[in-house]
């Protein structure tokens, strides 16, 4: 890859698509280096909801190349003693580094607790920024849009400010899951939460995959027993199954239809998934 | 074009622009080849509308360079048993061939309703995957999205996978018009139904322009008589007008409101228009 | 920059993100040159709301690099008498000509009071448009776009068309605000407007941050006094407050909520800052 055309460099926001901030954004980038390839992965992040980028970030930074710049600007407390931060990290064991550009409120926990972190620094080199005299209102415009366009474009990590500990990094604990027995056999039960709702409607749970393994399983939602299914397409019109979805957890979701809009549950809502090993 | 750069590849699917799925099929698509240039052209397709999909794709195809390869993801039976394929047509005859790649449910049917279909292949080989073990649910991401960064980036389709019969592709049929005779003096009746509708609320009906070539027209909806104009803007501020569409259809519109809206009919329903030739 | 790449070009329209307008136009751009960087700030403009494109401009040309085509397509008049034209102007004193390309309906005011215009033309010049005959519906994909593409790949301006005069070009006042003394101690009073509302609820004002600069101030909306704050985040949770914002006008914002929804006003509503200065 020729060297003036750089890395790809990735936007998480919650700018939404109405206003000319994401344009403005591109519009910086492209002073620093027209030739960065950028890759809007969302703008749509409800705005201020640092959990549900984390969730966006978690679950995406794996399908790009090594060497990727994910700039991620959910940022409620923008102009406040928040830091601003970028970070190297081996997406895969052994991989070229990748990088986190953003605020530092925890959007990044979910990367940063599944992969070798290398380095950290807090951006306090101004001259990497779009003006010394930042905004007090968009730093992705006058700090995170620069200086990620600069580390796609070559530049250092450590060029861009002070070293800080990897342990000072604020962290936004991730939803996560038990594992009991119950009844006779070996059978148990995993408990867990719907941790986000796609376009679909489909609800993803935080019970990974791998707990249900070569197993019989079905779902509980309240009093709802939800039968589990290979694919969508497998469940008759309309059915309400439970299905290994394509982030790894288990999901729930609708043949054909919107499992949202049929359960009406939401984010944080429990579901228990009980399971019996294929030899009991 | 140098050859690495390979083609263009577009993108129609009904993944959403909130969650990252669209996003991960580009990360993707540059681990193939990063120099592929890639539009979007929607992906807000309305969840698991396979004829909505046909309609953009059939509507747009032809605006692109030969050679463009078109990836549509409207996909409810993924998983199941239906093919996924790979397909060359000519936009115009005698041009290079573009392509098409998506499930096989029907949404290609309309480009290839109005093309030079050239040779189709069932995706076969998982060489060309991103995984030969695809998740049951995201073949967007699993084979589709490195598929076509492939065909785009060069591979010849018979490399994808075993040859198919053209005529065993799946057809969705496309609503159509009818026309018949009416009342005196040539004059005669195009019976058609609406089959989109826009953003602006514009009422894309099934009659085509060239119906109404050169001769008087009016549109019935209902009982209600809509007076043909040339433009949106020659109607009075909220007219409700009848012109020919920049698909070529015949539309209703409203001159600076929103169709829809103010008529509140939908898709599917009966539209007639009445043409009274212009010796006559 | 290679000179075959050409410069950016930005779109700016209402045609939303659901049809296949916004891809058509890259198709058409394509096919004059594959090679172009296309940037979209914004499709989600309200329908005909030529204001609102006119506030979307004003508030980001200035951070594209110079060279840059602008493409604007605002269009309720497409068909009519209105003109389309193309324009170049300096983004900033002594700068390379930037480019605006669209139709003549005041969109482009905001950008023309507050730059140096150099030159406009009719784009008469049909040998640079997609087709000598256009739709009459839709000159975004039949001339802006290919003449756009053109212009950023080195075509001149005067070979678009015909040279029209700097001040026939349509302008669309902006709504402003005015200065009166108010009380003692050299306090004042600025009266302004809501002349737009963001993806986030911010209510932003016409009254600039010059205006206040150096001051203590407080913002009133009706009887209601709203304090200012240096950031969002300065404030309590919830807390309405008044700041300056990105784009150095007085903005409402509520810190981790949506403004417009707590207070309930409108584009328009007028505003008052009541401003003592520092010295009083």
């Amino acid at each position: 890859m020729a060297a003036e055309h750089g890395s790809i460099l990735t936007l998480f926001t919650d700018f939404g698509m109405r206003d000319p901030y994401v344009g403005i954004l591109k519009g910086v980038i492209a002073q620093v280096n027209p030739w960065l390839r950028v890759i809007d992965v969302t703008h749509e992040i409800p705005p201020q909801d640092v959990g549900a980028a984390r969730f966006a970030l978690m679950t995406s930074y794996r399908y790009f190349p090594p060497g990727t710049v994910h700039m991620a600007v959910v940022d409620p407390g923008v102009g406040s003693q928040r830091r601003a931060v970028a970070i190297s990290f081996q997406p895969a064991p052994n991989q070229v580094p990748s990088f986190l550009v953003g605020p530092d409120n925890g959007l990044f926990s979910g990367v940063l607790d599944r992969t070798l972190v290398v380095a950290a620094v807090e951006l306090t080199n101004c001259q990497y920024w779009r003006t010394p005299e930042p905004s007090s209102t968009f730093h992705g415009r006058d700090i995170f849009a620069t200086v990620a366009a600069h580390l796609a474009s070559g530049v250092s990590l450590e060029h861009l400010g002070a070293p800080i500990e990897l342990d000072s990094l604020v962290s936004l604990p991730l939803p996560s899951y038990r594992v009991e027995p119950h009844g006779e056999n070996d059978q148990y039960l995993i408990h867990g939460v719907i941790q986000a709702i796609d376009h679909f409607g489909n609800l993803i749970t935080t019970i990974p995959a791998a707990a249900v393994n070569q197993a019989q399983w079905w779902l509980m939602l309240g009093l709802i027993e939800i039968a589990s299914k290979p694919t969508y397409a497998a469940g008759r019109p309309q059915e309400v199954l439970a299905l290994v979805g394509s982030h790894d957890w288990i999901e729930i979701a609708v043949n054909g239809g919107n499992a949202q809009q049929i359960l009406g549950v939401g984010i944080g809502d429990p579901v228990s998934v009980q399971v019996k090993t294929l030899d009991s």
